[in-house]
């Protein structure tokens, strides 16, 4: 592993790290945020995946997530969106490759030497940090923008004892039947739908839950609402009386003004949740 | 007065436009938000001069202020640091030309044409500003980080009956004595050091002093200590007994890590000074 910056942020330390993956089979960027409470123990982590085109940079820049992370005392994990570098596959749609992992394990050509970023999030990263870094593996909550809360919220479902609680700004809720997702799910997983069906977080409501609380925000003037679909996961989570809240924000688009409204409610919430554990 | 984009953010608009600036004789862009309040009256407006190689853009993205601009009910407005377009005149050196107006009004070629940015925030953008929108002009405070915490401090002590408060985060102090600043000064304003006299808020403290309080934060870490001079400030500042706090904040760099972390004190700050107005 090795530091490629840090920068004392809000009384903790904003580091960005680079290592090589076993998951993805190349070197990875991630941002993490150690409030100054880990310098003299482990404390409780929020995992932030990002959405299309950004990198581990976006959110740790653009989200004013550290003010509320160091008020709570728990860590911030801002991983990449996808593989990137020389010899690793791309795609002129922003889209599809670089920037645009989707959080699943590719099987297809030319993408699964790489695109590994599920098993990448669910234990490539966490290995990692959890053996070098003062964070409690027993205390971890995750979130996302977009494709990033696609996966926050499919990752969250799939491994039930990992997360106190899930949240999602704007999240791609149903991408086995929307622009944002059939493309993608096609090119990684090949045509078989049965293999799209736990990377839909919809079906996943439908089919688990959440065994914990969740929060959704979504912009109503959001620009992007028919590749988001939020109807669909509203509709899951209310049919399966899901603990949770979601919340329809009048007046709000796709951007991080949007997200960064509503950073603070997601940290408190996941604050509770997280220090409700110990 | 064009509309380039309106974000929906912490109940406010934050909004990017541009507009033809007689002052500098071109385009100019600049960033504004509006708190939810501005619906229903004018509001207090504190203005945020960026430091080198800034556009608008950097520190409404990244400074974290909306969030407490819109618990305070007070407009934030982001100038550009200088002239930009075709026929602007431009430097290989980062810090001189596009990017580094410096808050001057050049008198020397290839400069004088455009680099007016003193007028600029001093007459022009407060002009544009308080005829289109909701903005109180009897309640204003400036701010700024590192060149623009320099460009604050002078404009704030040259305009003495404009702005309630001023404060700065790594603000150059002393141009007429360092690197970033003499090599400016001389290219823009000539040979002759007089008049480069109130472009020196050290001087200018020293001579002056500003009629209301003022806030400084320096990073104790920052790696351009030796161009910012801090000590010349400090101790300008005390030695007029000039209502004032200067806090040098032990581990924290020049970047926006820094500047987020006290952004909160800062517009609390001014806050209590334009509040007190009323």
């Amino acid at each position: 592993m090795k530091t490629l910056s840090e920068n004392k942020c809000f009384g903790g330390v904003q580091g960005v790290y680079s290592h090589a993956s076993k998951a993805t089979n190349c070197d990875m960027t991630f941002g993490l945020f150690l409030p100054q409470e880990a310098k003299f123990g482990s404390v409780p982590v929020l995992w932030y995946l990002s959405g299309l085109t950004c990198t581990h940079e976006n959110a740790m820049v653009k989200a004013g997530a550290q003010s509320w992370a160091a008020q709570q005392g728990i860590a911030l994990v801002f991983p990449d969106t996808s593989p990137r570098g020389e010899g690793v596959a791309d795609d002129d749609d922003f889209a599809l490759g670089q920037g645009a992992g989707f959080y699943v394990n590719a099987t297809e050509q030319p993408w699964a030497p790489h695109f590994q970023m599920w098993d990448y999030i669910a234990h490539d990263l966490p290995s990692l940090l959890f053996n070098n870094f003062a964070l409690d593996e027993e205390a971890q909550a995750i979130t996302g923008h977009s494709m990033g809360g696609h996966g926050a919220l499919t990752l969250a479902m799939a491994q039930p004892d990992r997360f106190a609680s899930v949240s999602a700004f704007a999240p791609i809720t149903s991408p086995t039947t929307t622009d944002w997702g059939q493309v993608q799910l096609a090119a990684y997983l090949g045509e078989d739908q049965a293999n799209w069906h736990r990377h839909d977080a919809t079906l996943m409501m439908q089919e688990r839950g959440f065994d914990g609380p969740v929060l959704i925000d979504q912009g109503a003037s959001d620009q992007f609402l028919a590749n988001l679909k939020p109807e669909a996961l509203s509709h899951a989570m209310a049919a399966r009386r899901q603990d949770g809240v979601f919340r329809m924000q009048a007046g709000y688009d796709h951007s991080y003004f949007f997200v960064s409204t509503f950073m603070e409610d997601h940290v408190s919430f996941h604050a509770e949740a997280l220090y409700g554990l110990s």
